[in-house]
C-alpha cells in the first residue's frame, strides 16, 4: 500500500531489527481560521507549488470544519505572517518514523499507525509524552515535542535501533545513560478520558501524485483547498450533517500526500492520482468532542491499540483541533462495535 | 495577426463601413501597490483562474515597475476589497471596440491603435474625451468614461454604425438630436503637453492561450504574477536598468491576452502560447514622467497619429500611471526619431 518497502507488522516486531528515525524537521503546528484563510492564500500556494521559492521540506495542510492545520517547518513558518487568524502551538516537534530492515515473517497484512500501536505509541503514552500523528500515502510521522525527545529515546532505546538524521546522515543515537534515563516525562498520570467519536458518512481516499505532474492539478488543488468554502456550499453541506468536510494536503521531501473524500476526488483528472493497487476506501473516526488539546497523552495509544489487537489497519491524522483516524470501510462496523465497547467499560 | 477577421486599414476606413460597439461591460480602472499584492492573492487567483466561480467577463491585470493595474467589470471589482493597498479610479469606463464589416482594399498591414488612430483617436481628442487604451492579442478596446458616452456618439456617429451590447444582442445607437448633439465634454481645451518617453531595452511578445489550456500554465502564470518580485531579483533588475518591469495578462469575454518579455516568455512551455505567424517582437515606448491621471486628453492621439501617418502597427496599453506603445521591433529606430522630431517641434 505505502510506496516505501512493506515494514514488518506489528505481531513480528520484536523479533526483527526495526530502526526508529528522528528526520532533520524542526516542526510546528499552526491553525488557520476558516475566515483568515484568503490572507494565507499568497505563502500557502508558494509552499504547495513553488518549490524553487522556498526551502520549506515539510508541509501539510487538512482542512476540517473547524479551521486548516498546518504543520510545517521552520523555513516554512517564516512564510505565515502573525494575525489574528493564525494560532501557533508554542512548542517545537520532531518527527519520528520506523524503518523496518528485518524480513516480515507475519502473515498480517495491517500497515499505518496500527503497526506501531505497540512498539512506539503505547509506551510513549506510558511515559505521558504527548504525540502528534501525520499519516501519508507513503509514511506515518510521529510527532513529539523536542523537549521530550530525550524521554523518548530513552523509552524506545530497547526496542529500536535510534537514529537521528543530520543534513541527510544517519547517525546513531547512542544510548543515554541512568542519570538520562532516569528524566521522564514530568506529567502527571491522568485517568485515561475516553472522548466521543463522530462516524460520518464519506469514503475517504489515500492517494499520492508525481510531484512533477503537480502544476497539472494546480488550479483544482487551489479551487478545493482555498474557494471551496463558499456560503452557498456550507448551505448545501448543513443539508447534508452526515458528511464532514476532509481535505489533507502534504509535501513532505518531496513526496506528496492527499486524503480526500470521493467527492472531492471526483473533481481530480482520475488519470494523474494514484492509490494503492487495492483502490481501497477509507472511513472516518473522529476523536473527540471538544478540541483535544496539545497535552493529553494516550489518545491516539486508546484506539490504535485495539486496532492493533484485530489486525486493523489505519491512517491517522491530528489536527489542531480533533484526531482523525481511517479504517479500511469494511473494517466499520467491526471498529464501531469496538468503540462502543471501549465506551460501555469506561462507563462502568 | 489578430484571432478576429482582419480589419480594415486605416488609410481605407472612410471608404468603407465600420462598426462601432459599445460592450456590455461597466469597467472600473483600480490599481494595487506592489506591497499590497500579496493581500489580493486570493481574489486576482479566483478572476483568473476559477472561471466557473465568477460571474467577471472582462478582467486585465499589468504589471509595471509602478503597481499593477487592474480593469474589470463590476462582477470582478465586488471581489477587491478596499484597502490602503488598492486605488480605484472614480468613473465607470464603458469599452469601446472598432470591427470592419467591409473589405479591406489597402495594401497596408497595420494594425493595432494605428488603425484607428484617425477614425476615433483623433476625434474624441479633439472632443476632449479621455481614452484608457487596453490593446490584447485580439483587439484593441477604446476605454470611455460612461459620462462621456454622449459626447462619444455625437463625435463618432457620422463615420460608425454605433450598435449598442445589450445581453448578447447588438442594438443600433439612433443618431442623437441636436440637444444631446450639442452637449459637448465640457472640459477646457489644454495645450498639449509633450511627454516624456522612455524607450526600455525589453524585446516583448503579444501571445494568446487556448482557454482550456490556461490549467496547464497555471503554476508558471501564478509564478510570474504574485512571486517574482523578492527582494534579490529586484537588486538584479537594478543593475539592469535598461530593461522595465512590465507583464500583461487579460481574460476578456472569453479570450486570453499575454503580453510579456522574451525573458518572462522562456519560463513558460513554448507549446502553448501562441503569436502571429510572423512570431514578431515589439518594442516599448512608455510614454510619460510622472503619473498621467485620467483626464489628459490626447495622450493616444499624440503617438498614434504618427504612427498611423507611417503606417506602424502599435499596440497600446494605458496603466493607471503610464501609457505604453508596442511598436515593431524593426520600427524603434524610425519611431525614435519621429519622438525626437515631435518633442523638438514642441520645444520651438
Amino acid at each position: 500500500m505505502r510506496s516505501a518497502p512493506l515494514s514488518s507488522t506489528e505481531s513480528s516486531w520484536r523479533a526483527e531489527a526495526m530502526d526508529l528515525h528522528i528526520l532533520d524537521h524542526r516542526l510546528r503546528v499552526t491553525s488557520i481560521s476558516k475566515t483568515g484563510l484568503e490572507n494565507y492564500t499568497h505563502p500557502l500556494i508558494k509552499l504547495i507549488f513553488l518549490r524553487n521559492r522556498t526551502r520549506c521540506k515539510f508541509f501539510s495542510l487538512t482542512e476540517t470544519p473547524e479551521n486548516y492545520t498546518v504543520v510545517l517547518d521552520e523555513e516554512g513558518f517564516k512564510e505565515l505572517q502573525p494575525s489574528e487568524h493564525l494560532q501557533v502551538e508554542g512548542s517545537t516537534w520532531l518527527p519520528l518514523n520506523v524503518i523496518s530492515n528485518g524480513n516480515a515473517s507475519s502473515s498480517s497484512q495491517a500497515v499505518g499507525v496500527t503497526k506501531i500501536a505497540k512498539s512506539v505509541i503505547a509506551p510513549l503514552a506510558e511515559q505521558h509524552v504527548s504525540v502528534f500523528m501525520l499519516s501519508t500515502y507513503q509514511t506515518d510521522f510521529i510527532l513529539v515535542r523536542e523537549t521530550d525527545l530525550s524521554v523518548v529515546i530513552h523509552t524506545l532505546q530497547e526496542e529500536f535501533n535510534i537514529y537521528r538524521e543530520v543534513k541527510g546522515e544517519s547517525v546513531p543515537v547512542q544510548g543515554q545513560n541512568a542519570q538520562n534515563g532516569l528524566r521522564k516525562n514530568g506529567r502527571e498520570a491522568s485517568h485515561a478520558t475516553v472522548h466521543p467519536v463522530l462516524i460520518p458518512e464519506n469514503q475517504f481516499c489515500v492517494m499520492s501524485l508525481d510531484p512533477d505532474t503537480l502544476p497539472a492539478i494546480a488550479t483544482t488543488l487551489i479551487d478545493v483547498l482555498f474557494y471551496s468554502n463558499n456560503p452557498k456550499e456550507d448551505t448545501s453541506q448543513a443539508q447534508d450533517l452526515e458528511c464532514i468536510k476532509f481535505f489533507s494536503f502534504s509535501l513532505i521531501d518531496g513526496y506528496i500526500s492527499l486524503v480526500m473524500d470521493t467527492e472531492a476526488q471526483r473533481q481530480f483528472p482520475a488519470d494523474l492520482l494514484f492509490t494503492s493497487s487495492s483502490g481501497e476506501l477509507w472511513r472516518m473516526v473522529r476523536i473527540g468532542g471538544q478540541p483535544l488539546g496539545f497535552d493529553e497523552c494516550g489518545i491516539v495509544a486508546q484506539i490504535s491499540q485495539p486496532l492493533a489487537d484485530s489486525d486493523i489497519s489505519a491512517y491517522y491524522i491530528s489536527t489542531f483541533s480533533f484526531d482523525h483516524a481511517l479504517v479500511p470501510e469494511e473494517d466499520i462496523v467491526s471498529v464501531t462495535e469496538m468503540l462502543k465497547d471501549q465506551r460501555k467499560e469506561a462507563a462502568r
